[in-house]
């Protein structure tokens, strides 16, 4: 399975820290080897990193962890291939234009033989994820206008998650730049550093950042992942079919649908 | 202005010694300070760096100069900034996915008040080029159904081509990741180097490469871009008019369209 990492912060933050230690589980200490991605909103434009190798020994992950880029919102996926054999166009956060805006999307879970409906945007690879972000943009097109209210859309992406997450393991990362969508299934937690920032120590590296450095009083930046990243902070765990929207590092809306209890997948199925 | 870079190859190629001469033309040894960006094809899938400061001192330009990335298609762009401001959102080359394949373009030009026919495909920054893309992209798919010929297709391209390059500069580099198809306004040259290879010197930086020892004797990789980057070769150049579809490093079609001659523009309009 897959490892997700979000970031969504009030002022334009580096995402080095907590992708020092997510890259580790991509081979080091983790069995994610079969690709990474990540991507990271500027204004509204988003820089793309895709890589079919392991992020533990990417050169181009090594750039990601030692040069700062600034953010309000970035997703971030390490992949352990099950649908879909290991090659870069497998490999989240997948993105696609839609009204004007690049929408990315990486997923954790299974639904193998998930076909997405008929539309305008059609998957480039083989995976289920792709399939699923193509249907939801499909369905986001065929039931809306561009002129459509936050709250209309919203109901849209939970209702459409929940729908997913009925079916199978469905947890996920969504954002158009704006907002990052996040919905549980099985496993994702989350932390919302403010003032008075302490240090926090990495829990896959020996790296301690001290954030009271690199931070200014009125900073707030929330990280979500599927697993705790630090050893020494108190991580809030989502119930299952909890999803909250993120906006400028708090919670702008959240809420609770309710889906089936499954166990959350760790077994590694071979990449086919 | 911009500068524009492209190989097709029919063997896996890096583009390690083409792209550290042009990044130098990026700030350094020219004035095409306002990003850069680059597309790999591997398989189905793209890998895309976009950054909008200066690839002479970018940090993942150097990555792109010493790290292979092998592909069949690429496609380059460095960025003298025009028409929108300096920003990742106004960087090439752009990219939509189509047809279940993503395409990718990079243009050399001015429109200013272009504005894409009404589709699908929206500009999500605000560049004339950005318009130009959408506006190609929209006119294929009111034209064509998925199972558009090669040749239908390519005569909607240089048709619309033609089109643009009628009403002010338009060269361009398109890829699908299976052809690259280039088309001619003022200003594009071309080299394709095969066996028996022979040793070669960007003209921007010292640097030489002895292409017999990077190659096998059925290699075949060709370069197209704005100027010629090494001093010893000899490059072809295009006439205005002209376009060409390259696929596995060499010309698979090609043509020339009446259009009107224009200077190729060299001053340094300010940023907006």
């Amino acid at each position: 399975m897959c490892e997700l990492l979000a970031m969504s912060a009030n002022t334009p933050t580096d995402l080095c820290f907590s992708f020092t230690g997510l890259a580790r589980r991509g081979g080091a200490v983790g069995q994610h080897r079969d690709g990474w991605g990540i991507a990271f909103y500027e204004g509204r434009g988003v820089r793309v990193f895709h890589d079919p190798d392991a992020s533990a020994n990417s050169p181009i992950a090594e750039v990601v962890q030692t040069h700062p880029i600034k953010s309000l919102a970035a997703i971030c996926h390490i992949r352990q291939a099950n649908v879909g054999s290991v090659g870069l166009e497998n490999t989240h956060p997948f993105i696609r234009e839609l009204w004007g805006r690049y929408w990315s999307f990486a997923h954790n879970g299974q639904l193998p033989d998930f076909r997405a409906r008929p539309g305008i945007y059609q998957p480039v690879g083989e995976t289920d994820s792709e399939q699923l972000f193509c249907d939801l943009l499909n369905r986001i097109r065929s039931e809306h206008t561009p002129d459509v209210t936050d709250a209309e859309l919203l109901k849209t992406l939970v209702e459409a998650s929940a729908g997913y997450a009925r079916e199978q393991v469905f947890n996920l990362l969504l954002s158009n730049g704006d907002w990052i969508f996040t919905f549980c299934s099985t496993k994702l937690v989350c932390i919302t550093r403010r003032a008075p920032f302490g240090p926090a120590r990495l829990k896959d590296a020996d790296v301690t950042v001290d954030f009271q450095a690199v931070t200014t009083p009125s900073d707030v930046v929330s990280v979500i992942a599927t697993e705790p990243l630090t050893s020494d902070e108190q991580w809030e765990t989502y119930q299952p079919g909890e999803w909250r929207l993120w906006r400028h590092g708090v919670v702008a809306a959240s809420g609770v649908e309710v889906i089936p209890i499954r166990d959350h997948p760790t077994g590694s199925t071979p990449a086919r």
